[in-house]
């Protein structure tokens, strides 16, 4: 096992080779370490800027025990990593962060809002459903209408149904498959916020000032921070975050997605176990971003400042409006970030272009 | 020949494999550039963040013409590219930037001073010494005590003598191998500053604030920008920028170092045509650092901004100082850049550390 914190030169290992893989890369270079991507599709966008590359399964033994005489420590770039795999590089011997359990919760609705509960963070009311008896109970206990949403898997707004009567919970639990679900009250927001927060492998904890999220069809479009929230607020989010991170006994940086009620009353709706969409302000806003913050943490490196420099609004570049580089490269006040994609597709996280103001 | 501007999932080529190869090729795959480095030695600290890596001699045929075939545009990461290396990219049909004149211009310090003197710019005296009888000329035309240096391949302070007396020159040259040489009249200055500019394809011009640069033993120890000068000297500097990079006919970044003179005269020392070590401060004190600011000219984008947000000072981390990255790491003020150097050699450029102030 690695002694934390690691050396320049140590090398980070990633799953998954897309957009986050890729800017987390380019951080670790930055502080002068290597870094092994392991991805199941060849010429990956982070890949492509590492220094070792395996093309396999997230769950191919072979391929993760090459990545654990590899790496010096493993981290993930999405959260949805085989259970298994984490198990085998656990039995490996590898360093791993986050955690197992911190996966594991947001792998599953269900534990999720479970443990945020448990943890003294508030959610909106919610049940599990599994078949058409505990779903007709879920619905009893949270009342209609209801969202139902797969327990796993479900991401960008995917694998979700509208329950308007709780007559018709049965027919949405099949029709989302009849994979296991959860049953939420709708949150009846003003705004989403998200907070991204880091913890080092000493307990250390550092939170970047909320940012405001915009969605159009389930997807990430725009984020505005810092955002404009009140100091109560603020000092909220800064407990929730803390709560959250000390619970899981966290290492990482961690997106929190929260809905902001009418009264001022904040909900956890999700978290992200790794640096988020929602946190790309940062590259641009604030000296240390949210990758080389995660960078920092997993390598047992101190956490970095978190204070803003600009006002940041950050839009994603979706499938053919990535097009538009010409036209961006030429704003003054964007700074263009391009994932190296090699194919345009609908829909498609392309690029992000982050838009500088001066802090009020 | 490719199209400019050059779409991202381009291919940039680099000559070098260096830190500042590496800080290039970092800024690239921000903008969605693929990178592909030619440098002799394996495992080099660009190479380990670059999609495709070449190892061979800078003139390999077989190596060019590789380069030429995966890259759109072929730049450099140091001046010394042999002319050899140039002439047959150029004979394989391959764009590069900057061009060959800037760099025979910069690889010949008698060359230099008569293209700077030729352009309008002033430096101090000299005279070129080829054996005895040109030496003793070229000391009767500058007077004594003078500087004698090789007139290529001279770097961090190597390849000089000081000549106190007319009758010294001709043993100077000796001791400098016998090789071609400049005789340069000291510059009695008060400060050496300098300036990075960038010209784009179109002939943009963007030049950052001036810094003001401390070396010991010959070799670059902090730079500190924007530097204080007076509104008279920044505009001279500007048009000091102006005057080399339209004379060249220059794209991409370049390095402009100067001595400031009692009474406010600005010479300029000389010119290096590529990205600098006195611009690492624009990587944490600008939004458009040195490095994008070249890809961007290289490929035919449009020039980014050159404004400060932050007032840096910048510091090599030379040797065993890159020991010390634990306590700059957790230095709220200090952004370290790491280089990835296998192994640590007494002031070897091992990487360096941002500080940032506020602006006044």
């Amino acid at each position: 096992m690695a002694a934390f914190p690691l050396p320049p030169g140590s090398v980070i290992g990633i799953l998954g080779g897309g957009q986050l893989g890729r800017m987390l890369a380019l951080a670790a270079a930055r502080l002068g370490f290597d870094v092994a991507i392991l991805e199941p599709e060849p010429d990956s966008p982070a890949a492509r800027v590492a220094a070792h590359s395996i093309v396999a399964a997230y769950d191919d033994p072979a391929a993760l025990a090459r990545l654990a005489e590899l790496a010096d420590v493993i981290t993930y770039e999405f959260e949805n990593v085989p259970a298994q795999a984490v198990a085998m590089l656990t039995e490996l011997g590898a360093a791993t962060a986050p955690n197992a359990r911190a996966l594991a919760v947001a792998q599953d609705r269900v534990e999720e809002k479970s443990f945020l509960n448990k943890a003294g963070v508030p959610t909106v009311a919610f049940a599990e459903a599994h078949d058409a008896a505990s779903a007709a109970e879920a619905m009893a206990l949270v009342g209609a209408p209801a969202l139902m949403k797969t327990r796993r898997d479900g991401y960008d707004g995917k694998g979700q149904k509208w329950v308007e009567h709780a007559a018709g919970a049965a027919a949405a639990l099949k029709d989302l498959g009849g994979a296991p679900a959860i049953v939420e009250a709708p949150a009846d927001f003003l705004r989403e916020l998200s907070v991204i927060a880091a913890r080092g492998r000493d307990g250390e904890i550092a939170v970047y000032p909320p940012g405001e999220n915009h969605h159009e069809n389930g997807v990430l479009r725009r984020t505005a921070a810092p955002a404009k929230i009140t100091k109560k607020a603020a000092e909220q989010i800064e407990r929730i975050a803390h709560q959250i991170l000390n619970s899981l006994d966290y290492v990482g940086v961690i997106g929190v997605e929260l809905f902001e009620i009418k009264g001022g009353k904040l909900l956890v709706n999700e978290i992200a176990p790794r640096v988020h969409n929602t946190g790309h302000w940062t590259q641009d806003g604030c000296e240390v971003d949210q990758f080389e913050q995660h960078i920092r943490a997993v390598a047992g490196w101190p956490l970095g400042p978190t204070e803003p420099h600009a006002f940041v609004e950050m839009t994603n570049l979706l499938g053919e409006e990535a097009a538009d580089w010409p036209r961006l490269a030429a704003e003054p006040e964007s700074r263009l970030h391009l994932y190296g994609k090699r194919e345009i597709k609908p829909g498609r996280k392309m690029g992000h272009v982050n838009r500088l103001h001066p802090l009020d």
